[in-house]
């Protein structure tokens, strides 16, 4: 698999399934959500306004993409629900590995930029390190319409994990994001 | 990483918490169980016995071990646990890639041999075809006391998938295995 063709896969609406390992304790969190993921233009503001922040070349991005979450969790009454816009900028020489600019990180309210690659099996890894932790997150396909994503939580030092977390995630086949 | 650090890395007492996914219904399931991995010698007669099932020479093999696990599910009573004797078989040119023999498979109550690859990133994945389904698992380590595993059940052609689970198995220093 090519990155772009995990770039276009992704593109869609996902039910998921996610649980989240809370490795201290051993307590367990389960989240139903719907995630959609929505190709921008090179010209949609979101993507203008990211690239300006990074100081990065409009010309030396591809796929943009925005995710939207919306979903529960047996751990909270309040449904989880956001949306953060994503730009991947590959490496000019290594089309398999590159930068992820994002609007909003998982781990804290600030802008992020992650390192991704794709591996010579198909699992594409992100890593994006924060001020007090990194997040480490491993999706690969099990076909078209069915992916898996793995995303923990490290310490700074990275040596460290405080939760992991696994996500099944189908395809939504029924209907169109509206 | 090299696949004999991966097999020596794996040997010890494991807390495992997982978490299985049942895909259609988007069913969660919660275990928590105590796996021992424990090498054994060539001539252990489990080993022995399993070479001459698959008629292997004693002679390819590398690292045997046995896998014991103990455990509870939120969706039975009865608790959960069994044994396994495995027997790696590398590729001769390639050690990343191999078989591993095995007494007895995840998804039916018979001998199976799966194959085997350690990808540039560190991931294990071992694939097993059964009669009516296949299975195929993940495994990699996020630091030597701690390691991720996700398995899948598929349909028998590979294309779709019934079960996901995702462990989370973090070594266990305080006690040796009894």
């Amino acid at each position: 698999m090519k990155i772009i063709e995990f770039f276009e896969l992704s593109i869609g609406r996902w039910r998921s399934q996610r649980s989240g390992h809370h490795l201290a304790f051993a307590h367990f969190e389960e989240v139903l959500s719907t995630i959609d993921i929505e190709s921008l233009s090179h010209d949609d503001p979101a993507v203008q306004e990211i690239c300006k922040l990074y100081d990065a070349d409009l010309s030396s991005i591809t796929h943009p993409f925005r995710m939207t979450w919306e979903g529960e969790s047996d751990w909270d009454d309040k449904p989880i629900s956001g949306s953060t816009v994503l730009v991947p900028i590959p490496d000019s020489e290594n089309h398999s590995t590159g930068k992820l600019l994002r609007e909003k990180g998982y781990a804290e309210i600030i802008p992020a930029v992650g390192k991704y690659h794709l591996s010579d099996d198909g699992i594409f890894t992100l890593v994006t390190e924060y001020d007090l932790a990194a997040a480490e997150e491993r999706i690969w396909f099990a076909n078209p319409n069915l992916r898996f994503r793995v995303s923990l939580i490290k310490t700074s030092n990275g040596k460290g994990v405080t939760t992991a977390s696994f996500s099944s995630e189908i395809r939504s086949l029924s209907s169109s994001t509206s």
